[in-house]
Order: C-alpha cells, then sequence, then structure tokens
C-alpha cells in the first residue's frame, strides 16, 4: 500500500534512440515504446503505473520528441494534455527536465520534482516507493536528492555515486552527503568500488524542489537556465511556439549530470537515498537477457511458441507469424522485426550500436 | 563443344525432402526447385542445362512425385510433357529409375540411359560430359556404368567406390572394373581411403543399356521388375492410370544401389569411369558454404546488399526485402525465409534436419 506523496510531480524524459536495442528499437519506435519484458506494458506504461500511486495521474509530466508526442498520448491515455511537453529537436536532459520544472513551478509552486527515465526497469516497486518517499522528504528540506542504487556486480555500464555520512534528516532517515560522482568506470576501478563498498549506481533520478533545482542551474549555467525560464514563462500563454522557435535551439545541449548534479555535490549539496531497487536500464540485448525471469537457457520475449530451440541459450524475439530456430548456438541473440533480423552474441551486444551506424552509412535509414 | 550422343537418354529422378536445407528447402518447394547457387537457375534447372548438350531436349526423362510434376513443367519448359513421369507416391529409387528406363525401352529400343539426381552440384561440366561419353560408350558393350568422383577430402557423407582392373574399352579408356561399393565410412576408414587411393565417391550416376539394367533388376528383385514391366506396359496406353493405382502402391521401396549396383557390382557387372567433376550433392548448409564462390568469409546466397556483416563467417541467407545483420558469429548459418528463420552452425548443419522433426511432432506442417 502506497499514498500520494503531497506536492510531489513526476518528470519523465522519455527519450533516446536505444540503437544496442535495435531491430526492435527504431527511431520511430525506441525503447521507451516497447514492451521489451514481455509483461504486456512498454517501459513507458511501466514508469507510468511506477510513479501513479506516489503522484496521481495528473502529477505525471512526460517530455518527449514532437515524433513521438502521439504515441505518447496512446500509450498513456490517463496523461492530462498539459503535462504532454513536446521538444522541438533534442537538447539533452539539463534543457528537457528544468523546463518540464519550470513549467510545474509556474503551474504548482512549492512543488518537489523527481526525474524518472522512461526506459529503466525496476523490479522492486516497494523499495522504490520507499526511497522516493525518503527522497521527496529530504528534497523539501532543500536537498537535490538522487537514488543509489546497490550494485550487484562490478558494473562497467553505468556511473557511480560516493556515499558520504549520514545526513539525519526528518523522514529521510537513510539519506547521506554525496561525496562526488563518478565516471563510468574502467573493469578494475568497478571491481575496487564494489570491494571498498560505499559506492552506489547512479541511475540518473534525481529529486528536489523546483525553486532548489533552478538556482542550482542558474549558478552553473546561467544562459541555459534564462533559456528555460523564457520558454516556461510563455509555454501556458499564445506565445509559447513563438518563444519556443526563438529560444529552444540555442540552449545548450548538455546532460543535467553535469549541469546540475556535479557542480552541486562538489559544493555538498547533494544528497543520495540508498536503495535496493531491481533496477537495470536494459543498456543492450544482453542485460535484457539476464533480467528477464525463468529458467530457461534460452530467454523467449513475446511468443514462446515461434521459438524453437535446440542445445542453445541466450536471447530470442520473434516476431508475430515467423517462426525463429536456433540450432547448437550458446549466448546467442536472435532479435527478428518484420523489416530486419539480428544475429549476435550476448559478448558484442554493446556493438550492436556498430550495426545501426552501418545503416546510417549505407542510407538505409528506413532500418534504423 | 560437345555433340549429342546417339542412343542416349537421361533420366532425373527429382525427389527428396532436402530437410537438411531447411527452412529454404520445404515438402512443397524440395531442394531441387531451388537456386541455392545464386546462379538464376534451380538445381532441377542447372542439371537440364547439363544434359541437354548430350542429349537433346527429347531425351530428357524427369521423374518426379506428383505434387511437384507443376512445378517441374513450369522450371522446364522444353521438357516433353510424355518424358515427365509423375509418381502417386514415393516408393525409392530403384522403382522410380527403373520405370524410366522401362517406359523409355519401349519408346527407344537399344536405348542407353544414365540417371543423374536433380539437386547435385557439378562445376566440371566439360568433365562431366566426357566422362559421360565414356561411360554410354562403356555402356553400350554391356557394362552397367557408375561415375567415379575424385575425392578431395575424406568425407564421411558419402559411400565410396573401391576402383578395379583397368577394362580398355573402346570409347572408354579409363572404364574400370568396380571391385565393391562401400557404406558411408566413418572418419578413419574415410581418411585410409583417401591416403590409400584407389577409391572413388559413389554419387549416384549410373549408365546403362535399359535392357541390361533392366536384366539386372529381374535377377535380383524379381517381383519389383515384374510390377515396372506391368506399369510401363501401360503406360503409354488408356490403361495407365488403373495399372499405376494397382501395382505401384505394391513395389518394393529399395534404393537402385542395393536393388541393382551392389548385387551387380559382386558379379563383376560394374565399371567405373573416374571422373573430376567438382561435384557436391549440397547435403546441408555447412557444404553449400563450402562450394560457393568468393573469398568473403560470410557467404551470401541472393541479394547481398540485404546481409549486413560484422566480423562474422559462415553462410547468410537474406529472405526478399527483409535485411539479416550478423555481428560476431564465426561459422555461422543463418537463413531467412517469410515464414521461418534459422540460426545455427557449421557444425550443427546435419542436424537442421532435428528441426524439421521437431516441427512435425508439433503438428507445424506449414512449416516443414
Amino acid at each position: 500500500m502506497s499514498t500520494v506523496l503531497p506536492g510531489f510531480h513526476a518528470i519523465v524524459p522519455a527519450g533516446g534512440a536505444g540503437t544496442r536495442l535495435w531491430p526492435l528499437s527504431r527511431q520511430a519506435r525506441p525503447k521507451f515504446l516497447l514492451d521489451l519484458t514481455g509483461s504486456g506494458r512498454t517501459l513507458l506504461q511501466q514508469t507510468w503505473d511506477r510513479l501513479l500511486p506516489l503522484t496521481g495521474a495528473s502529477g505525471i509530466t512526460v517530455v518527449t520528441g514532437a515524433a513521438h508526442a502521439d504515441a505518447v498520448t496512446e500509450q498513456l491515455p490517463e496523461l492530462a494534455a498539459q503535462n504532454l511537453l513536446a521538444e522541438p529537436t533534442p537538447r539533452d536532459s539539463a534543457a528537457a527536465i528544468c523546463l518540464a520544472a519550470a513549467v510545474i513551478a509556474q503551474r504548482t509552486p512549492d512543488a518537489v520534482i523527481g526525474s524518472f527515465a522512461a526506459d529503466h526497469v525496476i523490479r522492486n516497486e516497494e523499495g522504490f516507493r520507499a526511497a522516493v518517499a525518503e527522497a521527496v522528504a529530504a528534497a523539501q528540506l532543500g536537498e537535490i536528492v538522487t537514488l543509489g542504487i546497490e550494485p550487484d556486480h562490478p558494473s562497467t555500464a553505468f556511473g557511480y555515486i560516493k556515499v558520504g555520512e549520514g545526513l539525519e534528516l526528518a523522514g529521510a532517515p537513510s539519506a547521506c552527503r554525496v561525496e562526488r560522482f563518478e565516471e563510468k568506470p574502467d573493469a578494475d576501478t568497478a571491481a575496487a568500488y564494489v570491494h571498498e563498498g560505499g559506492y552506489r549506481w547512479n541511475a540518473g533520478m534525481f529529486v528536489a524542489r523546483t525553486d532548489v533545482l533552478l538556482a542550482e542551474l542558474q549558478r552553473n549555467r546561467p544562459e541555459l537556465h534564462a533559456g528555460v525560464q523564457a520558454i516556461a514563462a510563455a509555454w501556458d500563454t499564445p506565445e509559447r511556439d513563438e518563444v519556443l522557435a526563438a529560444r529552444w535551439p540555442e540552449l545548450e545541449k548538455v546532460a543535467i549530470d553535469y549541469a546540475i548534479a556535479e557542480p552541486a555535490a562538489e559544493a555538498g549539496r547533494v544528497a543520495v537515498v540508498p536503495a535496493a531497487l531491481g533496477w537495470d536500464d536494459i543498456g543492450d540485448w544482453a542485460s535484457l537477457a539476464a533480467l528477464l525471469p525463468g529458467d530457461a537457457a534460452l530467454k523467449v520475449v513475446g511468443d514462446a511458441a515461434q521459438v524453437l530451440d535446440v542445445d542453445s541459450s541466450g536471447i530470442a524475439v520473434p516476431a508475430a507469424d515467423r517462426l525463429v530456430a536456433v540450432l547448437g548456438l550458446k549466448d546467442v541473440v536472435v532479435i527478428d522485426t518484420p523489416s530486419a533480423v539480428l544475429v549476435t552474441t550476448r559478448e558484442w551486444a554493446q556493438d550492436v550500436k556498430k550495426v545501426v551506424e552501418t545503416l546510417s552509412e549505407l542510407g538505409r535509414h528506413d532500418l534504423r
């Protein structure tokens, strides 16, 4: 059981190409629009379902590319029209999240926002709700808060958070100071982090009061802040399109980690709520294979009757009305779609983006 | 250059499921109806093209299952209607070839027939024509003649011929006596054959006068001979269907090797014409990969623009209008069709028939 957190508003940046999940993930239908886990709900819908108990339907804002606005509306029929912010072009996460925060701040002064990517998986929903509740409590006290994911292996695919002293905040007993953020490490460094302890994965989930977040942006990126505020001021007026057209293209493209989280952490203004969430960003087919439930050596997403497997392991995703037969291959990745089939191995999963790059070079834009 | 061999008539048994070449080869469209080498001609058509200079169009008879008669007619528009023999059900090669020989004998007394499977590849056409010319000369002298293929590796997939003394026949200077036929050997035995020399692959190509062939059948399988002769006698009469319906189902199912070649060889009545033909029976995807020309690590049958390959080797067959992307797999086999895609390795190529067997067990007859 869980109750809505008063004053809390979720921002869901729904972007990213997901090229490592080609050929299922395409420019026109990226990862967050897909049901990658075979649950019957897309990753975007799962994100909605997870946030809804904490915010209510009116407390979720989705920021996405104009090209995907219709698909988002279709997948989230309860999303309020005013809570769908369509970006004319991608300007990276600082612009997207801070614009949403600024628009929310105008509509709901004193709101606490939390930013949660549309294409991640969280299996421990109860742990998630508890951690967000603590993060919101800490944010109400003026902290910029991040959720720190308990590492279950020395991953080189994620950034890390060095956890400092406990803050003993009211309503947020687990919150600690963030000493610093660490970039994605090499394997030895990752192993040392996990061995040493006191490190958490940075899943890019940030919670803060809108005024605190925007003040931090103003401190570190004053021009970006001015642009975002100008657009937000016009958002609910007839001037929106005009101001958006004038200001959006000149906004700095920068990740929120660099514009806000890292400088704020250096200044001792970031807190972390440690959490065991069963979290994964499904970065590639290998990570999807690892997180799918079941004992089958060859994991299947979709209709298992359309996969015929003899002495194989890995992951197979059949297309509708086509059989995938896999014979004698270990750690294989077979992803079938109506227009393309990918065959590779878990080991090569990160290199799937090379295929998409090659398709671009070949001018096969129909297949990207 | 080559001229028609007088009195020579080719029989082309067009049968066999080719289940190791699934999913391209299907019950409804087996191997001989496919352009497996990407030449623009199917294996049946290539067989026709190869025989035509030796026989002329009226000198080729095709024996096939009733289900494939229309497809054969479509692929061979020059085939005379009376030279297409449709079997009501499969009764193995002795019945098929001997019925054709008996029908030909009625129409053309003193004909020499040669039997050549519809689904083999022969790259040295000149060598083939020279060897057949010798075989026909030897057959006219009363020999049952087989072509003995020079082994280029110790294959365990083929039977072998132990070559005996030279026969010094007029018009057939290379013809030798066959000492015996050997079944498909194990790897050690095959290696010994190749090391020792004096062994040839048995490609199942037989040449004989019709009267000699049918006398040998009568000697070894008198009931089969009687049935075949009864059907042949009715073939060009209004009673064909009635006699076929009465006699065909009771014909013994036996390979021509057991009904004729082996007993005749034991009696010293089989000759072999050694030949280097660049022959292959394309038994599975691995053997097709090996015989395709070119230096590419990943061989492609079909539209190479529909295969995107990064650090891979093996064989890929794309379906029309679908991309096959292969990333980081060695010795891989990827065969795409509109209704099924197969992913396996060269090493597992012989086991592809297991997939077809499993499909049968699952009742997926649409995919066999």
